[in-house]
């Protein structure tokens, strides 16, 4: 890695820039429908790379969760090339006109939504995030310089290729999307606040520090999900709990690696001794480990069952292990979520409108939900046809990241000779 | 300073933002009415502190732009009370509903407007700020704490005092707004990202940049306005040139120390050698001291006229001081702008639409006029009532950050029962 190299991604960014940023939006989808026929067209050999990807991994001894993320299968590959599909139907993101209104002295005064510039993105496993990427980062005129993980680098590599010659088929800069392998470029790009607009890292809590601690320019993180869902002494009991017990289920079993399954149930003190043992038979058949408070076990009747720290509630496990606390009322479930939340997904399971609209209300998270599963705080499931991921910050954007999340905007004042007096 | 200092505000902030985040519109309002009250009531003593500051930044030699924003004027307290008025009168920004849709499973996802929790600010010099920022993060729900310039600290003293009676007038919590004065207090703050959202430093570089580099939280940053005026080859030469003079004189000379005050004139080459000699003597009648490209200086034959360098350019200079470019065309002129200025604030003057249009469209600035002076870059100006300040940054708010910038969002999802398939 050489200073002429860093020097070189810049202002190839900067270039691809000047042609993407004001590009029409006929041309973007263009792009956008010839990268899904040559994914197609490529498919058997993207996926064989997958498939090495994946060996390697399992020759290394990635974690399960790792290896889930990592693979391929032909539920992701759908649901990638209709992420494509909907960002194609999708309006333009820059352009807007967010605002227009005249001003006292007759100036008209023009907010227009415009693209952020140039992002790079740090990512691990999941291979169709450079698919996800490119396409969002295009349609909102962005350039972008994706980084992969090392673990899906043959299978990036051949998806990258497939976003290369698309851009180059539509006679375009094949430059408004590169891709990085080396960790030093990183560090070396995180120095670069005048060619780099913003900085996105989607990985795990170490990367995500070394990233904020280093990077000049803002960073848009996608921290931990410590998702929590709290059953409030109005459940619906119908059915053993039917409706509680499946939500639970979902959030915990469906994906354990994603941030938005959850990660703590709250029982109101009313229903726990009615609620527990119909839980733990649900939990038990999907082999999920439980931790939990004193008073839980002692209303389990089971030894054998761990108790939960601190240090559990404050835990992503990505994987099949759940905490569970005991509250007096929706005052302390508010209190834990508060303490032990990371602001991500958070439920309530009630029948009472009252109490849940104070949840919805007094809960500071990204999204909050009533009688759902948190399992849904997602870019594709929120109609935004796929995302960068979902941002744990409040400022700039919040959750999913999608294409209005990727602009920022100006305002445009025409005026016939106006002064301040 | 101890560290139970700080914790101690720190809990007051969050302690106080309970209360403030779920505050009611009408009472919001009523303490900005009552604030007003005590203002007027206490106007006399205010200003004399505000001599009391003069006299001493005049005794330890401050800068002629310094004093000029420490001065509490008739104009400024006008404003100041003026801008809350118009608060008061504005939306609350908070509650929202900025999009609201059925998801295909028929939960309904509605997008809320949150506040973003607590603000430190860190100004300099001019005292109103004190009120312009307590009165934007009570109306937005924010509590903030206030971090005043030491040369202005007996004026924002007096200030604060107010706000903190019209707080306890309405029986609320006093620490929604807090006042700190030492900086190394500062310092410690800078580190609690648990318990501040964002941090706002509104000051000379030096200060932004030790705040970007300490600061564990977002940083919106009011950075520095090297702003431009494109006068191109289509300009009206009507009464010589009367409306291209009257924007410049006004962009120099009505408040050389603001940020949105021209710094670099660039003069399509086509009509240099008419408008120079006319250009001249508006900036010499106002005593504003012209430094200019070589070509520039053939065309004015003055040999007393120094040469801009690459420095001159690129600097704020707060003063009545304007650097002059000659270029060849839209093109040269775009690029000098990407170059040297600050993505503030930039205009255009001309008659042509066409070159307007692209010239507004090219420049990514905060703020691009066509025909008007850069002056009115301003949170009051743009109909906002009064501003944190002017973010020369892309993510989250650009420009004039007022009471909507001041918010972030949540998503509410109403279900009943649904999981993720």
């Amino acid at each position: 890695m050489s200073e002429e190299e860093i020097k070189q991604i810049c202002n190839n960014a900067k270039k691809a820039n000047q042609q993407l940023s004001v590009l029409e939006t006929g041309i973007k989808n263009s792009i956008l429908e010839t990268l899904i026929k040559i994914l197609e067209n490529n498919k058997q050999e993207i996926l064989g790379e997958n498939k090495k990807d994946l060996h390697i991994a399992e020759q290394n001894n990635l974690s399960k969760a790792m290896i889930q993320r990592l693979e391929l299968t032909e539920k992701v590959w759908t649901e990638m090339i209709e992420g494509i599909k909907t960002v194609i139907r999708l309006d333009d993101p820059v352009g807007r006109i967010l605002e227009k209104r005249k001003l006292q002295n007759e100036i008209i005064l023009e907010k227009t939504s415009v693209p952020l510039g140039t992002i790079m993105i740090i990512y691990e496993s999941r291979p169709n995030v450079t698919i996800d990427v490119s396409v969002l980062c295009i349609k909102s005129g962005n350039t972008v310089i994706l980084k992969g993980g090392k673990e899906s680098s043959k299978t990036n590599v051949a998806l990258f290729n497939c976003v290369k010659e698309s851009l180059e088929k539509n006679n375009l800069d094949k430059n408004i999307v590169q891709y990085v392998q080396s960790r030093e470029l990183v560090s070396e790009l995180l120095k670069c606040n005048d060619s780099i607009d913003v900085v996105i890292p989607r990985g795990g809590k170490g990367l995500i520090k070394k990233v904020t601690e280093t990077a000049t320019m803002p960073v848009l993180k996608h921290y931990e999900g410590i998702c929590n869902i709290y059953i409030d002494k109005y459940v619906d009991k119908n059915k053993n709990f039917e409706k509680a017990i499946k939500i639970i289920e979902n959030a915990k079993v469906q994906k354990p690696s994603a941030c938005n399954a959850v990660e703590n149930l709250i029982l109101h003190k009313d229903i726990a001794i009615e609620f527990l043992p119909k839980l733990k038979k649900a939990l038990d058949d999907n082999k999920v480990k439980i931790l939990a408070c004193k008073e839980s076990i002692k209303n389990l009747k089971d030894e054998n069952i761990e108790i939960a720290t601190k240090e559990d509630y404050s835990t992503e496990f990505l994987d099949k292990i759940i905490s569970i606390k005991i509250v007096e009322n929706l005052e302390e479930a508010l209190e834990f979520i508060s303490r032990y939340g990371s602001k991500h997904s958070d439920a309530i399971i009630t029948e009472n409108n009252e109490i849940a609209e104070k949840f919805l209300k007094n809960v500071d998270s990204s999204a909050v939900y009533h009688n759902a599963s948190t399992r849904f705080t997602d870019g594709g499931k929120f109609g935004l046809g796929c995302e960068m991921g979902i941002s744990t910050d409040k400022m700039h954007a919040r959750g999913p990241v999608g294409l209005k999340e990727l602009t920022s905007y100006k305002y445009i004042l025409r005026g016939n000779g106006q002064i301040r007096e």
